[in-house]
């Protein structure tokens, strides 16, 4: 008797992975699970669906207060950006793969899978996480393993009589959590095709958006979100109405280049209204209330974060480290940011801070607290260097 | 007989500053220069006709060709941003002080004047460079040295009979260069306080844009904007159609909290259409063109580069040495970039390039050229340290 | 009635200060204080007999368990560092201008003062702290305000009967705490001069060191040195005791160029046997005990660290930010290190640690634990972008 | 008829590589070839009676103009150093491979091979560089792809009549070039093993070391070492006198772990004479000559040149990038640097330079050129967001 767990989804992938596993790889029991982490209930439904028509045993593991607290939070405070990419789906996979595997313990399975192709990032972050935990499950990919293409797996669908909705027209593949939805694939592929509006789901188009901008207002405490336009709200409640204001005017759509850590560029399409607004708002709220050497380096702290997440290597003790210095350099970030959505477009309007690294006194041109002519000696000293090298008797 | 050459605008700073050099400082001679780099013509008309009222000697300096091709390629390039602020003003200073220190030598002058103020920036950036060119004259700053406020300089215009502009209605502290322009001063200097479209010149407020969205191509090569819409231009008729584009779909405005040298965080409002929609395409087509490492690494000269360019340190060596990293790694920025303008938005919406480092048959799901399997080895050994760390016999 | 609160040291800069600040600055009381950061209890003593000369009031005050507990334990885990120069008497700066303050406080001063010069560091390091903890108390610098040179010093010194020890004999500045000693000034001053074995007390010239190596052996936990010859001592007791051993064998020199914060490089002598001893051990046991993801970007947290350190500016949120990076990093940096020392060379010859990310298993040639061909898999994507760009239908 | 050519070194993996080729691949014709890159003249003839005794066409190809010129000269400028290894072993193996190719290239070969087992660096580097030059011919790691051991290749070796060198003795696994000895292997592989002294072959034994010092000095245009002891010679013939001169004094052992590409850290130990008093003296000199901003930057730099050429991916693009960040540098590192050599210690001992960033008239105590109170100004700005922060109020 031999038992594995996957990590399914119920898209097309996952779904031709039940009987793989049972035929080619020989497992008596497979095992379906759906990680929630604020996917659609339809597609959370769709899965269940699809996983008792391929007559396996099947759960349902919410995650989503989870997935807000310890990986959401973290990355509104780092920034978090790889190449623009706002790393929605990247931050979601270790958590998935952690809640794979606590099944797979509880079920006394043999082995985790996943359905990942041999192409793309998420194989690596499922890995990294699942090797992380276990040493003594095996770890079963079969799309990869057996170098499967879609359409291999589609004829394999059919004459298995498998039940996938795809049915030739789902020309994109689709991803999304509660921060997040991807689009990617078929014409997509190409970097010079222009998407088309269908694709999206999220975000209005320019031209259907209201004539009307509107405002809205973020607090922040020690840089976490906790009022939206003076209401006190939990995160995912804020993610979610934000999701939809934000997308109502259309804003929140990236269309990029991504480098995926094998090496290879793909153009990506991605949907994420309420990143996009938290993301602008708290940094603006960080330019109010850091030091501009706090700024400075942690800039560099970000993109090293990000490249962890994109990379699946929060298991890295360097990940540690890195929200250590983080969640230290958020304790002044308290204040609110206000924004203008209008037309695809987002703009800070205004900010204040409780901790303003800000004195109207100091900078004013209508004051005079600030002696100007201290000024002089600092300039003394701009550039010496330069000037030494080039006139050794001079200052 | 002493003479002083006194940078010169003709805003209220600049043109206080004529009869302080001569009566607190005792110049027999002021000659006032204005270095045209881009700004207005009624600017520099209005220019011309304050030196004269005021009885000067005055020269203008046509700067504009130096400025694109010695700065502004330079920045586009280096995709110049400092904390979000595009480096419009900053990267014309040396060069006005360039042109400034040359009338002065042609002149004989025994001095060089501005009229910066002792809290903002310009200061470092023009003493930086005038201080670099020369050891033998001196360098005044009248506003600061005296510790002026702009009440202060208004009374003593209008004791002294001096021809200024303001009449108390000139609320703004405006700067323009081809560019950029920038407003600050009055009422904006409280960083919650929402910028009114009066103060907006180069953009038009989202509601008077058009319905329908323009799209324009941008063709680089080695990474310098050579044609708009497949037509063929100098930089700096792109520089002006663009900002005149863009412009008129309200793209370009940020608002945004500086760490100015000295230390002190201000609040700045910019418009620059032109400098918005290539730094976008700029970077697009980078991410398509350089490789992950190029991309990952420039990341940290680009922010060298614009902290230098912020200070006005470009006499640093460092500057040089940037610019050659920089220059090395444009070699495949060959391609063309189609974004969408539309009130207020820009967006990429397709990119494509001779050097793409993208392979269609590699990446794309439906092909079978690159073998899946090979990604297993590489997955082996990611994270490898972290599982190490954790369990001393396992891989 | 007004009363300054001043830094001594006993030597002739704060020496001259205190008739200086009776004289030019009319204040009615000097109190001087010297604060014990581990210097040579001669020195010590002979500070407190000129105070007495002086007939001022004064205290000392010991705060060398501060000094070991909240600045060298993070200089060790943070491997301070600023261009070869391990931030010996930097690191003492805060501490020494936090102990005067709190004694002013204390005597309900009107005035903090020091004896810096203005071409040095040590005024930016006093005052950054001294303005932090205090707004309402004024600072003097009568050395640097006044434009006094050493000749100059000490001319009034022997006009006005000051007991000063130099006797024009004195020819190098030194400067010692527990973990520090520098010399500096007069020929050194030239970079081209070869130091003479006299500038020298901590360390033997190699030619009178044993001819036999010694061979010790430190214990680090958590980053932090506990055991020194598997003898379990306070980290006073540790320095103290490498500082002899590593001294008698001419180890922990430095002779260097270093560049000032004002932008002056000057020529630099340094010794600190323990402090290099401690580092080069403490970098090793990292080397093996933290992952490559780690070490790589510590050294950006190092450098950074070091830099605001060495600026004093240890007040900036940004180096609590570090520090909390530095201690998350430091839980695996457990184990032990031996080192050889032998005429004015360290060796690392060997370490172990119960946290090492070492496995003989996978990496030893003889073993086949980690099946070899699994790399292939790896170097398929090795270089595979630049490849890509040569090569638009390769892989 | 199918040929391939084999990079041979005529140890253990590529002698027993020869028969494996063709009976295990099928080769009908092996082309054994060996790049001198300045390794002993020993192990070139041993290699080629070997390559005899294995009955197989062979060549020598001399790379050593290029190895100094297009490899080791741009190492020194970079200050190449990875963890603390200088890379002698990694820069020479781009080299290597190109002339392998070329080799192959005209004996129109169908495969590239090469003797690195699945664990190592080398592989990525060989085979980095050969990918990037052809597509077309087929790669051939033996040992790696048959996941052989050591002691499964000595076997082999005997059973089939090989001529191995080693007979059981050779306990370390050696390699050596111009620049840099290697020794890895056996009980060498445990980090808490002290080497002893027969490992080493380049370096004295501190108690072998002459009882005098040394005093040696070199002399930098642009950033290259041109005279040793005011004797204008080759680089190549520098390298030689240094690596005897320092290494009769013990000078450039080092004893480290180190991570590999694939994640597993290693030990290491290497002697590399010229190569340490080279790194140090350059290094000092350009202290003297950069800016603190150029050095600050450059050690980034440093970095990820070190990275790249650790990797072998000198095929990146960013390789070239960064060497005209580092050839732009080096403009002003002119001038000599005198350095002490002693029973296995290095201590640079005086400088000097026509370009050096250095000004005795400001920097001096006893000078009174640059007016210390400047100083002040500059001072009142210092931290002054950290008090900002603190204090709403004040300055």
């Amino acid at each position: 008797m031999s038992k594995v767990v996957l990590a399914f989804s119920g898209g097309l992938d996952t779904t031709v992975c039940v009987p793989l596993l049972k035929e080619e790889y020989g497992y008596n029991e497979v095992v379906a699970v759906t990680v929630d982490v604020g996917q659609p209930k339809t597609g959370l439904k769709e899965a269940e669906k699809t996983a008792k028509k391929l007559g396996v045993e099947y759960h349902q593991v919410n995650a989503k207060k989870e997935f807000v607290e310890d990986y959401i939070k973290p990355l509104i405070k780092a920034n978090g950006d790889y190449e623009g990419y706002l790393l929605g789906h990247a931050i979601a996979r270790p958590l998935i793969a952690e809640k794979i595997y606590e099944v797979a313990k509880k079920e006394k399975a043999d082995a985790l899978a996943h359905g990942c192709t041999g192409k793309g990032n998420d194989q690596f972050r499922f890995e990294a996480t699942f090797k992380h935990l276990t040493q003594e499950m095996d770890i079963i990919a079969p799309i990869r393993d057996m170098n499967l293409t879609r359409e291999e797996e589609i004829d394999y669908a059919r004459k298995n009589d498998i039940p996938i909705t795809t049915e030739g027209k789902e020309e994109w593949s689709i991803d999304e959590n509660l921060w997040s939805r991807s689009i990617e694939g078929g014409k997509l592929e190409n970097p010079s095709f222009e998407p088309p509006e269908e694709v999206f789901e999220w975000t209005n188009s320019p031209k259907k958006t209201p004539d009307e901008p509107s405002k809205i207002k973020i607090r922040f405490e020690e840089g976490e979100p906790v009022c939206l336009n003076n209401k006190e709200l939990d995160l995912i409640e804020i993610i979610k109405k934000l999701n939809q204001k934000a997308g109502k005017h259309g804003v929140g759509r990236v269309d990029m280049i991504e480098d995926r850590i094998l090496g290879l560029k793909a153009r990506e399409n991605y949907e994420h209204p309420a990143a996009t607004v938290l993301q602008e708002a708290h940094k603006d709220l960080e330019n109010l209330t850091l030091t501009r050497n706090q700024l400075n380096f942690k800039s560099n702290i970000e993109n090293e974060w990000s490249d962890l997440v994109y990379k699946g290597l929060v298991v890295d003790p360097l990940f540690e480290d890195l929200n250590s210095f983080i969640n230290s350099s958020q304790k002044n970030v308290n204040g609110e940011v206000k924004l203008k959505l209008h037309k695809g477009s987002i703009k800070v309007i205004s900010r204040k801070s409780e901790n303003a690294i800000y004195n109207q006194n100091l900078v004013s041109f209508d004051e005079k607290k600030l002696d100007q002519k201290h000024a002089k000696g600092a300039i003394k000293f701009h550039g010496i260097q330069s000037r030494n090298l080039k006139n050794k008797k001079g200052d």
